[in-house]
């Protein structure tokens, strides 16, 4: 569902977040400052909630905004605000 | 944008929500404990987050899905992602 | 809990979101352009955010500080956690 | 800062969350459809916030705890709520 130039960079992004989610089992293992933890653990959040929205926003280019013109939009919306309900907690 | 009876449901929700707005200023005057005052909080988060979600799903099924028939879909949805931006954090 | 310089100024910051959730029915009523709803909403929630954590400080300096010092530390800090657990989704 | 028994139950959590996002990775590299990988990462980011909550409970029963009852309570209580409040938004 993505071009190659965004699947490049959202795989760049995940494999960053891959290797925070390993350096926090590394603080962990070394008995870091809890503090230091949660930092990480919210720079690990903001970065997921990044990748989600960059999918979110070529998904309803994509997929929602074909499916709004083949007139079953509003399936493909329901979809979506069920998804986006997962996020806005 | 939003039909008459989905208005009076947003009105409704949005009245309950100033309703608990003014309970938690009532509990903060009777200095009532601090856990119920964040229990009452949490709830008027998730109610503005389901309006929310409400008004976002309805401008989606709308004003987007008009703006991707008349080809101007992109930019209705960079707006769009920008919004939901400020919920997903 | 509160002293009355923070009870003041918590109830001035709901008395203001309070006035937004009013303002958001009235741009409803007016029929006016839902990603500016959406933005107004986005601003009540963190405005709610923010006496929230106004109000977790306030009970952990406070009622939960004293719990400790009187060894029911833990007790205390369960709920804290369920009550955080609430507004971090 | 964590007990070993807390220790590997977060570093067992932790692992799973990494194999998730790796799932994610080969999900792009599959061109699965975008709602999967959207509910994908909301699990990821809901399993992020319960390790954080998790550390943040060890945290405040832990090091916080002992700071308030070396009268140096409002400092590390301060230092919390900055951290919680990247967790809040």
């Amino acid at each position: 569902m993505q071009d190659e130039q965004t699947k490049k960079d959202l795989l760049l992004r995940l494999k960053k977040i891959e290797g925070q989610v390993r350096g926090v089992q590394k603080m962990i293992d070394d008995d870091r400052y809890c503090v230091d933890l949660l930092i990480q653990l919210a720079a690990i959040r903001s970065g997921v909630n990044k990748v989600g929205l960059s999918i979110l926003e070529n998904h309803t280019k994509g997929c929602v905004a074909k499916a709004v013109k083949d007139d079953r939009g509003d399936q493909a919306i329901d979809e979506l605000m069920e998804v986006i309900n997962k996020f806005i907690k």
